[in-house]
């Protein structure tokens, strides 16, 4: 990946850098100012400037805005599924995999195509379009939902109502998409651990597990 | 009030009801339509639709649009600052005060005004506008964590980092502006109940407390 997308249409050998490569840069480069401005305040001419190259250019990999925010949306909730996919291939009980799977889906949260689905409506997108976005969220509503039951199934969950725990931790994770800044006081990985930890223990003091007496030892102390 | 804000535009004794009333009624309905469909996708023409009146009607309450927005926003904002003045004037634990403004704030997400200001980008507005509801979240904000930092200090939280558990308690709030159905499954209030629960806590079963040996009785059985 070049270090700065613009760099994809520039020579030397621009001509020959692959056009996945660069369709991918200009949705990334819309996400970017999708999320930032808000997707009315964002024209294609912003975008191809974003990127160093003309109107007529951008045009070569997408028909129009509106094609550019759904791919932007398809990108953000594309990534948390396959993060769904990595989570629920490994073994470890439903509370170890929730775990993961939040950890992971707040990475996806702090990039330009995650905020772009937590910022932008999607309203914004035409009735066909929105149609497949809300199938794509629901199914990652489902997978929250399927992690809390099987945490509930195996024990490291306590009784529950997985739908609305479902909802409280993808609502809080989603919200990381509006408030967490690159380069800010923690990084989205230690965010992470930090609501991991609060939705594993509560905000409650948990009982210390009671001391055992010491066990009877069979060694003198220095017979070892 | 009325049973429909539109109403109050209708004889009789219509010019009698108060201005207030009625750019309180002009408000909400903007509210309403900017939450249900997108701020672009909504004119002065659909609200005054939306009230029966005329759009020079509406020019009697409103400058324009974005003034609409920002008062949607302010309402919003304002009724989570309200409900925080309430909670903090009661004696209670810190978890106890939370877990009232966990339930509070959650019912005004419910309402078209807190939808508006979760659904609705704030990058809408100009920038003075910004400026002053982004100063009304951050002060909403700092109340989740100073509730927070209570419960730490009086016990009845244990350990934590309290930004971020503000952060995670009130980003799954948020959240309910963009999911919760008025005349859905759950109610909000029962929506604010499990979050409260699954926040105290925590999704890891809680050891049980230890029995203690029943207590040695000073009444043989039926001498009382």
């Amino acid at each position: 990946m070049p270090s700065s997308p613009s760099t994809l249409w520039k020579r030397p050998g621009a001509r020959r850098r692959p056009p996945a490569l660069k369709r991918e840069a200009v949705r990334l480069a819309a996400a970017r100012l999708f999320a930032e401005r808000g997707y009315h305040r964002v024209s294609l001419d912003d975008i191809a400037g974003a990127l160093h190259v003309t109107k007529p250019t951008i045009y070569r990999y997408v028909a129009n805005k509106e094609e550019l925010l759904f791919e932007c949306f398809r990108i953000g909730l594309n990534h948390s599924e396959a993060a769904f996919e990595r989570v629920h291939a490994t073994e470890a009980t439903g509370l170890e995999r929730l775990s993961q799977f939040i950890r992971a889906y707040a990475a996806g949260l702090a990039s330009d195509a995650g905020r772009c689905t937590i910022r932008i409506q999607d309203t914004e997108l035409s009735v066909p379009m929105r149609a497949r976005i809300r199938r794509l969220r629901r199914r990652i509503d489902a997978r929250f939902r399927m992690l809390v039951a099987e945490g509930l199934a195996d024990g490291s969950i306590a009784p529950i109502d997985p739908k609305m725990a479902a909802f409280a931790i993808a609502g809080s994770l989603n919200w990381i998409g509006h408030w967490h800044v690159t380069g800010g006081e923690l990084d989205v990985d230690q965010v992470a651990d930090r609501f991991v930890s609060l939705f594993a223990n509560g905000l409650a003091p948990r009982l210390p597990y009671p001391k055992r007496p010491p066990r009877a030892s069979h060694h003198q102390p220095g017979a070892l």
